[in-house]
C-alpha cells in the first residue's frame, strides 16, 4: 500500500480464484457449463485465472468486448446483448475466426442478421423472466415460439437454446427470495424449452444472474450459468444476499486528503469517477461504499459507524466514527468496498494485485484508442 | 449519424463555443478573470477552444489532469482539490514547470508541504461556503486566520487568495435560489477576505460553480470564477435552472436493439458505462436521459413523453410514446441528453464533433495508460 499515490483499484487475487473455483465446483458438481460474465472484470489476465479452472467459454456485453477477448485467445464467446446490427461488419469478423453465439430480443434482429451475416451463427433467444429489460416475455408463448421458428428457417442462424438474465434477483435481500426467483425463472425456462423441444432438437438453457448462481442449488433444466459479477462480488451482493463481505475480492484503496474532527468526515481522493455513482441504503443512509483498513495481506472488515457519505468527480466524504478520525491522518491510505464492482472497475481501467503486480483492463487497451 | 456503430458522445461545437464565448464575456462584463474548470470535458483539443476565446489560466480536479494540461501547453493551472501529499513528486515535476497552484484544505496540508515542496507554489486557502465538501468553515473565523497566517509563513507557499466552490448550488431550482445562494457565499468570501487583507497583501477571491456563474450579475468582491459544466451543461444545469435545454452542447448517441410495443419500450446500446448512474425526477420519474432526434445539424429537443426508465452495464431502457415506438426501428440511432455531462464525457473517453471530426479526451491518452 506504501506505494500507491493515486486512487487505486486492489484484487485480492485468493478471494478472486476462490470465487471462481466454488462457482466452477458448483457448476460442476450440478453438470452445468458455467460461462462466466467477463462485463465485471474486463481483463484478459483475469480470464487467464478463468481459464487455470478449466473454463473454456465466456459470455460478454459487448461485440467490442467479444473482440478484446477472442484477440485474447478465446475461441467460445457469447454476446448476451440484444444484437447492434450497426455493428455487423465487426460480428462478421469475429464470427469468422471464433465460435459466436448471439442474443435475439427481438423477432426483426433475425432477418436483418439473415441477409447481413457472411458466416453462420448460433443465437439464443432471450427470455424476460421478470427482470423488464430485454427478450421475449416469457407468458407470450406464441410468439416465442415464433421467434424461435423463425431462428430455425434462417440460413445462418442456428438456434443454440434459450438465455435469460433474471435481473430482478436483485430486488432479493434473502436467500429465500433469491431461491424464489431463481425457481420461478427455471420453471418459465423449462416451460419454453419443454414447448419448443418438441418441434425439433435439442436446446440448451442459460440464466446468468450472480444471485441465483451462487445461492440456488436446484438446476434442474439448466444447462449453463453466465454469472459475472460474482469474481469479486460487492457491497450489492452482501445486500442481496449472494455472498458475504469477506467475499469480496476488490477495494478501492484511496489517499486521505483532508480530516474534518468537527465534522466527524474524512475527505479522500475517490470520487464518482473512481467507485461510480452506484449507491445502497445503510441503517437508513444512502451511502456509496464503506471504508476498510488495508493491511499487508488484503484489508479489514468494514470500519463500524462509517460510510462514503457523498460523491462528487473525484472527491469522496465519509462520515466517521470519533475512532477513527482520531487515528486517521493526511496521506493515509482508506480502502472502499464499491457498491458496485463491475462500474467501479470499467470506471479504474486496470487493478494492482496485493503483490503489486498490474492486472490490465479493456479500457486501457488499443480497443479503447 | 449514418457511420456511427457503437454509443459515441457527440459535441455540437457551436454550441460549446458559444456557451464558452458566452461565459468569457460576462467575466470580461464583470472584470472578472474566467479560469474555467476543465474536469468537464478533460480535452486538449476543447482546451483550445477555450484559448480562442482568450482564456489563459484553468483548474483542473488532480495532478493527473494537472499534468495532461501542463503537457498540452497550458502554463498557469489551479488544482481545485484538496492536496493528495502521495503525489508530492508529481507536483514537484509540475511546480518546476509551470505556474502552479494549490488548494489548502486542512492546515495539516501547509507543514506538509513546506517541508516536501522543491519550488514556491501559490496557494488558495479553500473556503466551506455550505457545501459541507471539503475546506474551511466561513463561520470559523479564527481557524481560517490561523490557517493563512500558517501559509503566509511557510517558506514555500504563497497565499494567492480563497476558493470556494458552492456545490449546495446544485440543490436550487430556481434563477432566484440561485442569486439568493451566490449572495451569501459572496458575503462569506467578501467577509472573510476583508478579515485577511487588513493583515496584509493582496488576496483574490475565487468561486466555481456554474449555477452562479451563469445567473448571478452581481459579483462585487469576487475577482475569478472556474466553472467547468457550463462548457457542455446537462440536464441537471436545465431543472437547477442554469441553462436552457438548447445549451446542451452534448448528446450521446444510441443504436437502437430492440423494440417493444406492447411494453412502450426501446432497448438502446448504452448503459451506466456510457452515461453514468446520474439520475433525476422527471414527473416524478427517476429518469436516467432524455430522448432526442439527431439530425445532419445536431438533434431535436426532447421526445415528449420519453425517458431512460433503466440502465443496466451496456443496456439503457427508454419508456417511450406510441408514435415515438412506431416511427423507432432497429438500427436507428438515438440521443440522449446526459444527467450530468461531466460524468458522461469522463466514460466515453473521446468525442465525435457533428463534422465527425474527433476530439481527444485524457482518459484515451498515454496519462492513462
Amino acid at each position: 500500500m506504501l506505494s500507491i499515490t493515486s486512487p487505486s483499484l486492489l484484487v485480492d487475487k485468493s478471494r478472486c480464484m476462490a470465487n471462481i473455483r466454488s462457482m466452477k465446483e458448483k457448476a460442476d458438481r450440478h453438470g452445468l457449463t458455467l460461462k462466466p460474465h467477463v462485463k465485471t472484470h474486463q481483463s484478459a489476465d483475469i480470464g487467464r485465472w478463468l481459464k487455470e479452472t478449466g473454463i473454456q467459454a465466456i459470455t460478454v456485453s459487448s461485440v467490442q468486448m467479444a473482440a478484446y477477448f477472442a484477440e485474447n485467445g478465446w475461441e467460445d464467446i457469447t454476446i448476451a446483448f440484444p444484437v447492434n446490427i450497426r455493428e455487423i461488419d465487426w460480428i462478421n469478423s469475429l464470427a469468422s475466426r471464433i465460435e459466436l453465439t448471439l442474443l435475439i430480443s427481438d423477432i426483426k434482429s433475425v432477418s436483418l442478421l439473415d441477409r447481413q451475416l457472411n458466416y453462420s451463427v448460433s443465437a439464443y433467444l432471450e427470455i424476460d423472466t421478470g427482470s423488464n429489460r430485454t427478450g421475449f416475455n416469457s407468458n407470450q408463448t406464441g410468439t416465442v415460439f415464433e421467434a424461435a421458428a423463425s431462428i430455425r428457417n434462417s440460413s445462418k442462424l442456428t438456434l443454440r437454446g434459450l438465455y435469460s438474465h433474471p435481473g430482478h434477483s436483485y430486488g432479493c435481500r434473502s436467500a429465500g427470495e433469491i431461491k424464489a426467483v431463481h425457481d420461478h425463472v427455471r420453471e418459465q425456462m423449462t416451460g419454453l424449452k419443454n414447448l419448443l423441444i418438441s418441434d425439433s432438437g435439442s436446446l440448451k438453457v442459460c440464466t446468468g444472474d450472480t444471485p441465483c448462481s451462487s445461492i440456488a442449488e436446484n438446476f434442474n433444466g439448466i444447462d449453463e450459468i453466465s454469472p459475472g459479477n460474482f469474481v469479486f462480488y460487492d457491497l450489492m451482493q452482501t445486500q442481496i444476499g449472494s455472498c458475504s463481505v469477506n467475499d469480496i475480492a476488490v477495494v478501492l484503496a484511496c489517499p486521505v486528503t483532508a480530516v474534518y474532527p468537527d465534522r466527524q468526515e474524512i475527505a479522500i481522493h475517490g470520487g464518482a469517477v473512481h467507485l461510480s455513482k452506484e449507491y445502497q441504503y445503510y441503517n437508513t443512509k444512502t451511502h456509496y461504499g464503506l471504508p476498510v483498513k488495508p493491511g499487508k495481506d488484503g484489508w479489514s472488515d468494514p470500519v463500524k459507524g462509517c460510510y462514503v457519505k457523498a460523491l462528487s468527480q473525484e472527491h469522496g466524504v465519509l462520515t466517521c466514527s470519533p475512532e477513527f478520525i482520531q487515528n486517521t491522518e493526511i496521506g493515509d491510505i482508506i480502502g472502499i468496498l464499491p457498491v458496485h464492482s463491475c462500474l467501479t472497475a470499467d470506471l479504474m481501467m486496470g487493478y494492482h494485485a496485493l503483490n503489486g503486480e498490474k492486472i490490465n483492463h479493456i479500457r486501457a487497451s488499443q480497443f479503447y484508442r
